[in-house]
């Protein structure tokens, strides 16, 4: 098996022995004062990065570059074929082999702007389609981690390397397991497991009362009928999770030879850096464990190029719209893609768009096309006036941070809910990529832009988004360096963990209470039928005598 | 009646008009850009302080030093007559009479000192004295907040400042109360309220399987029988609950003119700073709008005069200890305080003691008394070796804080139960006041001080207390500003405040599906039995036949 490295080094071996070496020589003739306890300040240690691909890279990398440029020692592993997955300024990375190719990752992303095609699909064929979508994803899931856990070489390499911890996304629970596996204390970074496994593994109660369920589109405050329906997918949302985890549980089965459940992994997280925050979610409890750093991704600003500046400023009073339908998504179907067009070329403002699909003859000549979109640094332009956008986590909190209304068209997964929160918040409007026409569109955008009200709600929501005590990359990285200095986090974790569902909701308690009611009132009943009788038979003798 | 003030200005009316003048005139003058947004940096606003006398009172002065230092105008309203409240360098106080003197208060804490002699007393005379000390202290309460609410004069005055905020202990909620009058938002801070009403009133989970009541002494693991205990001790809490603030609704109700819960009021709050971290706490739920701020009080630091300072120094190698019982208790009886100087003999480290009692003929050499002990700065230096403490929260933190083992003697209150967390922790060692004898005390102070398990732990502890992105005053203060620049703080309020107890719990719900299912179950039933009589029928004429 071919181990291929990013580090600068070829001669893995020979580095190692050569580094050993070097180090007893430091360690015999260094003043033992020297050291640098992890609780002092200067104190480096090492990171063991196992990202997700897609969009949960954004945030996994801006806290692993930040973590590097503190001096930390930080190792991203990471396929040999990714889509986004790269090397960075401050990290080194590891690559795995995979048995996929670039080929097959183009596929499964042509299935992502397949989804703006099937509205016609009759709805047991919608419903088997998106089951095998989840059926593929899965499948090219277990093969990318049985290519990292089942890589001997590999692990054995990471084993090595005495990391302090380890950040990963336990969406796909490759690291998590990876990190049960070295014993090292895990910091996740997540928006939310779509089967509400992140409250089971952090034993944070999920009242289904006011805590609408993934994929609801419901808000906190639900009619009886929405709360009716949102117990009936919590109550089906173990079913969930074993259709998304099961197979990854037999890859962790078989990497740790023994049955182990993807709860009972996550469960030893020692944090979790959640992306999100009360701007725009809605509130619920936490635990001790988990951190909030949405719109962690902000922060990372960089000047345009300058021939996106000009085509910005070149916009005059009008500004500019950002169009963007996330980092899985450039192309769509020409159909639709000419409405957008159209819709583009009746309004004043100027268009940046990622796009790589098919071209119109005419394109409209305020639409500038893009491969890739600096979209945090577009929307943290003075001349930005909307923002269309899939509804992905990063895109929103981008939104929100640099407090442009928005024009949202979710496609899958959480977006649906996403965007429900937005609009909720009055700062957005929603539109649907199967029946979107030139005019819904133009309305839409004529809407965000010119109605004050989605502007002053949206100044006011960013307000609130940005009052923070620290930045959230800030606090990310700071909680990371806690538990790498902390070997953990034992300290925030609660011991309901301890508990099994009987005892900890306290039910084996109720019914022995119950027992003890029932016996106190049967016994009392017994005494009171027994003197009743005596008193009934004394009376009986008395008359008789 | 009369209204005295601490401000430098004596005619208050003359003085407003004057303000009022002259604020038109910069009013008029003043260029519009300059007039600085709440969300904009330089903005400063206005904050009403209602604090609790006691030792509540050491965390809401320290923010309350804080904000008017950052220029924000803070104001302190305080009865005239009080322990421990009193003016401070950078806010002003604004006092109102009380129908009671100071000799009242010295009689209220003399009662604190007699519950370490009243060991000999039977069960019931001392659950009696226990009910009688409530009532006195709820009597107490009573006779100050009507003193504050039923003062026309006062309420009007403050009503005409326009704060932003209120910043109170919700233990006695009267500053509550008043925020909820003025309709300002209010921010509470407190450890925790005695019977619960902090979780109900933030909506926050707080199962009894692995959270533990108030003065159990439990820890987040519990036994069975503990487990059916501290259920027991959770559905008793309302009880204690209506005992300690029947009074107080009805003062609010008055105040109000409309009956009025304690736990409407509390929820109307914004935000809580909570006096603990999980350095300490076991860990559990919180909410969006729950902040903690442990450690609160360490930072604020002075140095030790000289005459202090020369004592702490001429204690050599073996150090200092620290001995308070807190901010209502300085004496003990005659007899018990002959223990403590007979065992101080013995040590040889120096001892500062807080003790306003009788004194002995001969106090030993190594021991220095004073009526006030600059606490944190002695546990803060090099010399302190150990902390002879009764429990309160911010002698318990500050020892942490500064990595100091303790010997601690709990008295009433929550005293009990920190202690406790503070043993499972091995970073100190209970002695009960009643029992105490020179040599279990001798023998305490040596295990503390000398068996290294009780240093190493506490090291262990004071480094995870004190690691952390913020300083728990600075994060007190950001949120204060917080609710005062947005207006209080309505995105971390959760939606379950909108719920009655059936809804949260979803009972409701259930029901309605448990009905469904038996409807179901019934109809099926009755089909099936319908279908068999007529086969049974059919199968019958057919014999017959």
């Amino acid at each position: 098996m071919h181990l291929s490295s990013n580090t600068p080094f070829e001669h893995e071996d020979l580095k190692m022995r050569l580094v050993a070496f070097v180090g007893c020589l430091m360690l015999a003739f260094a003043d033992v004062g020297e050291t640098i306890h992890p609780r002092e300040p200067g104190w480096t240690g090492s990171l063991l990065v196992v990202p997700m691909d897609g969009s949960h890279w954004t945030g996994v990398k801006a806290v692993a570059e930040e973590m590097g440029r503190r001096g930390h020692k930080v190792m991203v592993v990471i396929p040999e074929v990714s889509v986004l997955l790269g090397p960075g300024k401050h990290y080194t990375t590891r690559t795995f082999p995979v048995p996929y190719g670039q080929q097959k990752l183009d596929e499964l992303q042509a299935r992502n702007a397949e989804i703006m095609d099937n509205k016609q699909q009759p709805l047991l064929e919608k419903i088997s389609t998106r089951i095998s979508n989840i059926r593929k994803f899965v499948d090219f899931q277990r093969a990318t981690a049985e290519s990292l856990l089942l890589n001997q070489e590999l692990v054995d390499f990471l084993k090595k390397q005495n990391f302090d911890a380890v950040l990963t996304s336990p969406t796909v629970p490759t690291g998590a397991i990876l990190a049960y596996n070295l014993s090292l204390p895990a910091v996740y970074m997540l928006r939310g497991l779509p089967c509400g496994l992140d409250s089971t593994a952090t034993a944070c109660p999920n009242p289904p009362s006011y805590i609408p369920r993934f994929f609801t589109h419901y808000s906190d405050r639900m009619s009886f009928r929405q709360r009716v329906l949102n117990i009936l997918v919590s109550i089906l949302e173990p079913l969930l999770c074993r259709l998304i985890y099961w197979s990854t549980e037999d890859v962790a089965s078989r990497f740790l030879q023994r049955d182990v459940s993807v709860v009972e992994i996550l469960q030893s997280g020692a944090l979790w850096l959640l992306r999100y925050d009360f701007s725009l979610e809605f509130p619920k409890p936490l635990m001790p464990n988990m951190v909030l750093i949405g719109g962690i991704n902000c922060a990372v600003k960089r000047p345009l190029i300058k021939e996106v500046e000009e085509f910005v400023k070149g916009s005059g009073e009008h500004g500019i719209v950002v169009f963007s339908l996330g980092s899985l998504v450039s192309s769509m179907p020409k159909e639709k893609a000419a409405i957008f067009f159209e819709a583009f070329s009746m309004i004043p403002q100027r268009v940046l768009w990622r796009y790589t699909g098919e071209m119109p003859d005419n394109v409209p000549e305020n639409v500038k096309l893009m491969k890739w979109l600096p979209q945090n640094d577009l929307l943290g332009h003075l001349k930005a006036r909307a923002f269309i956008t899939h509804g992905g986590t990063h895109g929103i909190y981008e939104g929100i941070c640099h407090g442009v209304p928005m024009v949202m068209l979710p496609l899958f997964g959480d977006q649906g809910d996403n965007v429900h929160r937005v609009a909720t918040r009055g700062v957005g409007v929603i539109l649907s990529i199967h029946d979107i026409t030139v005019q819904t569109l133009v309305d839409a955008l004529n809407a965000v832009i010119n109605d004050s009200s989605y502007k002053q709600k949206m100044e006011k929501l960013s307000a609130i988004h940005n009052d923070r005590p620290i930045q959230p990359l800030d606090l990310a990285v700071y909680w990371t360096e806690f538990v790498m200095r902390h070997k953990g986090a034992e300290h925030l974790r609660p011991a309901a963990h301890d508990l099994n569902w009987l005892q900890y909701h306290s039910l084996d308690v109720i019914g022995f209470l119950l027992f003890i009611v029932l016996i106190v009132t049967l016994a009392t009943f017994k005494c009171c039928a027994l003197c009743w009788r005596r008193c009934c038979r004394k009376a009986q003798k008395r008359k008789e005598d």
